[in-house]
C-alpha cells in the first residue's frame, strides 16, 4: 500500500498551484480532473514514455475529450519545428481557451508542451506530469518553459505556471540509470544552493538513491521540491533569488550547445557546471580545496561526469555571453560562498573565471 | 510648429507604460531613450516602412547599439516562419535580457515583433512605434502579441505589455488610403463599443478624417486610444470587459482565414464584422433597422467594405468555433445592446446568428 502523496504548494496569487508527489498518481483520476479546466485536452508525450504511461493516464481521463501529440524523444527535438507540430495538433483538436495541455514526460516534453500552452491562444492551462527524476525535482516546477535556438539553450520561452504538478514516483521504475543519475545532479544542486544539511544527507544516502530505494527517493524529491518551491514563490520571474537555481547552468548550457543538443543529458552538463562553479568559487577564495573535492566526489559517487569537454576557451565565452543571465555585457555567475550558500554576482574577479576556463575547457 | 504630444498611460502596476501621440515623435530621441533599457536593440520593420522612417529612428538612437530585422510587408507574413527569422536576428545581434525590440510599422510588425520580445529569453522589453492608423489606435496598445496559424488568426501569441508606445502622427502622411480607411474601422469600433458621442462626432468628421486633416486625425486617435487604454487597464488579460474590444472580430477572423491572410486588410474584415455583429444584434431585437443602417452607412462613408464574402455557412461556423472566445463549445459573441454599448455573451438565441450567416455569408 503506497503512502499518501505529499503535497507542496506554489503560492503566486491567482497563479498558485499544488505539487503532488507520490506513487500511483497517474492513476488518480479524481485528483487530476479536479485540477483541470472543462474543455478539450491534449496530452503531449514522447515515443519512449507514451507506451509506458499514456494508457494509465487515458484511463484516469475516461469521459474527457482527449487528443494526443507523441513526439520523438530527446533534447535535439526541443525546437521551434517540434513546437509547430504541437500547435498543429492543438488546432486539429480544436483546443480552445478552456482546454488544457498535459505534459507527460521528462524535461524536454514539459518545457516544450509548457511553451505551447503558454502561447496557444495567448495562454491555456498546462498540467505537468513529470516522469523523470530531473523533471520531478526541477523542470516541471516554477513555470519556466522553452525551446532551444541553434545559438543557445532555452533562448525562446515564457513564464507560464502549470495548473498542477503530479509527480508519480512509480514512473521512476522505468527510468534508465543514466537519466536517474542526471536527475540527481539537480537534486545535488538544490542542496548546494541552500541546504548544507540536505547535502550531508545526500552524501550518506547516495547508495540508496542509486539503488532506487523508494522511501529514500521520495524524501530526496520532496526536499529538493521544497527548496525549489520556496525560491520560486519568492521570485517567480527570476528578478533575484530564483537565479540561484541556475547554479552550474551557465557552464552547462555552453557545454550542451557546443556539443550539440542531445549529446549530453542536461543533468550531466549540470554536474560538470557545478564542478566549474565550485572551482571558480575556490579561485575567488570562497571555497577551499576540500570543499571543491567534496562537490566533485559526491557527483562522481552519483555516477555523474565531472570533467568538462574541451570546447575551447573562446567558444565557452561566446556561448556563455548569450546566456540569459548576461546583464550589461557582463556574465553574471551563480557561485558558492560556501557549501549550501549560493550567490548570484556579476561583480567577481574575471581572472578567476578565466583561470578556470583555461584549466578546464581550453 | 507641432503641438506638444498628448500622453495617456496604461496603469498596470510594474507593467505600466505611457502612450505618446504626436507629430514628429520618431525624431524625439530623448523621449524614446528614456523609455528603453540599457542593452542592445533590435529594430523590426518591413520593406515598406523601413525606407521611409528607419533613418529617422536610427538618428534618434545615435550612440546606441542597434541591429535591424526588415521583414516582407503584409499579413501573409505574420507566421511562425517569420517569427523564426526575428529570433535568428536576436541571436545574431546577441540581444540579452537587458536589450529591447523596437517595432516600427503597422499591426503585423507590432504583433510579430511583440511576440518575439515576449518569448526571447522569456521576455525582453518592447517599444511599439506604430506607423499605421490601425496600429496607433488599436494593435500597439494593450500587450496582445501574436502570429497566425493556418487554422486561424492570432492563435499563437502572448500577453506582453510594451515599455512605451510612440505614435508619430507624421507617419500617417505616407499611409495608403486603403490602410487609412482600414484604421478607421477600428476607430469606429471603439465608438460603437462604448461611446455614442464619439460615434456622432465620427459621423460628422468622417470627411475631414478621409482628407487627413491633422488636428481631426489627432483627436480621433486620442479618443480611440483613451477608450482602449481604459478598457485594457481594467482587464489586462481579457477575463472580462476587454473582450468588448473584439466587437466584429470573431466574424472578421473567419473572413480573413477563409480568404487567405493578406487578401483582406484586417480593418476591412473588421468593418464587415461590425455589420454582421449589428445585424445579429438586430435579429435579437437589441438594435432597430435604423441603427444597423447607421453603422453600415458610417462604414461605407469611411470607404470600407460592408458586404461579407460568401465563404459559406459551415466554413464560417468552423472558423468561428476555433476563435479564442469559444468557451464550453459555445461561440461567445460581442454584440451591441445599443450604439455605444457592447456586451460579450454566449447566452444568445443561436437562431439569430444562424439567420445572419445564412443571409450574409451562405
Amino acid at each position: 500500500m503506497a503512502p499518501p502523496p505529499l503535497t507542496l504548494s506554489i503560492d503566486l496569487g491567482a497563479r498558485s498551484y499544488p505539487i503532488h508527489i507520490g506513487a500511483g498518481l497517474l492513476g488518480d483520476g479524481a485528483r487530476l480532473m479536479a485540477a483541470l479546466p472543462a474543455g478539450r485536452l491534449l496530452v503531449v508525450s514522447n515515443t519512449t514514455v507514451a507506451p509506458l504511461y499514456l494508457p494509465r493516464l487515458r484511463a484516469s481521463l475516461a469521459g474527457r475529450d482527449v487528443a494526443e501529440c507523441i513526439l520523438p524523444d530527446g533534447e535535439s527535438w526541443k525546437t521551434l519545428a517540434t513546437l509547430e507540430r504541437v500547435y498543429d495538433r492543438l488546432a486539429a483538436a480544436r483546443i480552445n481557451r478552456d482546454g488544457a495541455v498535459l505534459a507527460l514526460g521528462g524535461g524536454v516534453v514539459g518545457d516544450l508542451a509548457g511553451l505551447a500552452a503558454a502561447t496557444w491562444q495567448r495562454g491555456i492551462a498546462c498540467a505537468q506530469l513529470p516522469t523523470t527524476l530531473l523533471a520531478q525535482v526541477d523542470s516541471s516546477i516554477g513555470g519556466k518553459t522553452a525551446v532551444n535556438h541553434p545559438a543557445g539553450k532555452n533562448l525562446i520561452g515564457a513564464f507560464h505556471q502549470p495548473c498542477v504538478v503530479l509527480a508519480d514516483l512509480e514512473t521512476l521504475a522505468t527510468l534508465p540509470d543514466r537519466e536517474l543519475k542526471a536527475g540527481l545532479a539537480e537534486v545535488i544542486k538544490c542542496a548546494l544552493v541552500r541546504d548544507l544539511r540536505f547535502l550531508e544527507w545526500l552524501e550518506r544516502e547516495i547508495p540508496r538513491l542509486l539503488a532506487r530505494d523508494a522511501a529514500t527517493l521520495a524524501e530526496a524529491i520532496h526536499r529538493a521540491c521544497a527548496i525549489k518551491a520556496a525560491i520560486v514563490t519568492a521570485d517567480e520571474r527570476e528578478s533575484g533569488a530564483r537565479a540561484l537555481l541556475n547554479l552550474g547552468h551557465t557552464f552547462a548550457h555552453a557545454i550542451e550547445a557546443a556539443a550539440g543538443y542531445g549529446e549530453w543529458l542536461h543533468g550531466e552538463a549540470v554536474a560538470i557546471g557545478l564542478v566549474l562553479a565550485a572551482e571558480t568559487s575556490a579561485r575567488l577564495g570562497w571555497l577551499g580545496r576540500p570543499e571543491v573535492e567534496r562537490v566533485r566526489s559526491l557527483l562522481e559517487r552519483a555516477g555523474l561526469p565531472v570533467r568538462a569537454p574541451r570546447i575551447g576557451r573562446e567558444r565557452a565565452y561566446e556561448l556563455m555571453s548569450l546566456d540569459k543571465k548576461v546583464v550589461g555585457g557582463r556574465i553574471r555567475l551563480v557561485l558558492l560562498k560556501s557549501l549550501g550558500e549560493a550567490v548570484v554576482t556579476g561583480d567577481y574577479d574575471a581572472g578567476a573565471l578565466e583561470a578556470v576556463l583555461v584549466a578546464e575547457v581550453a
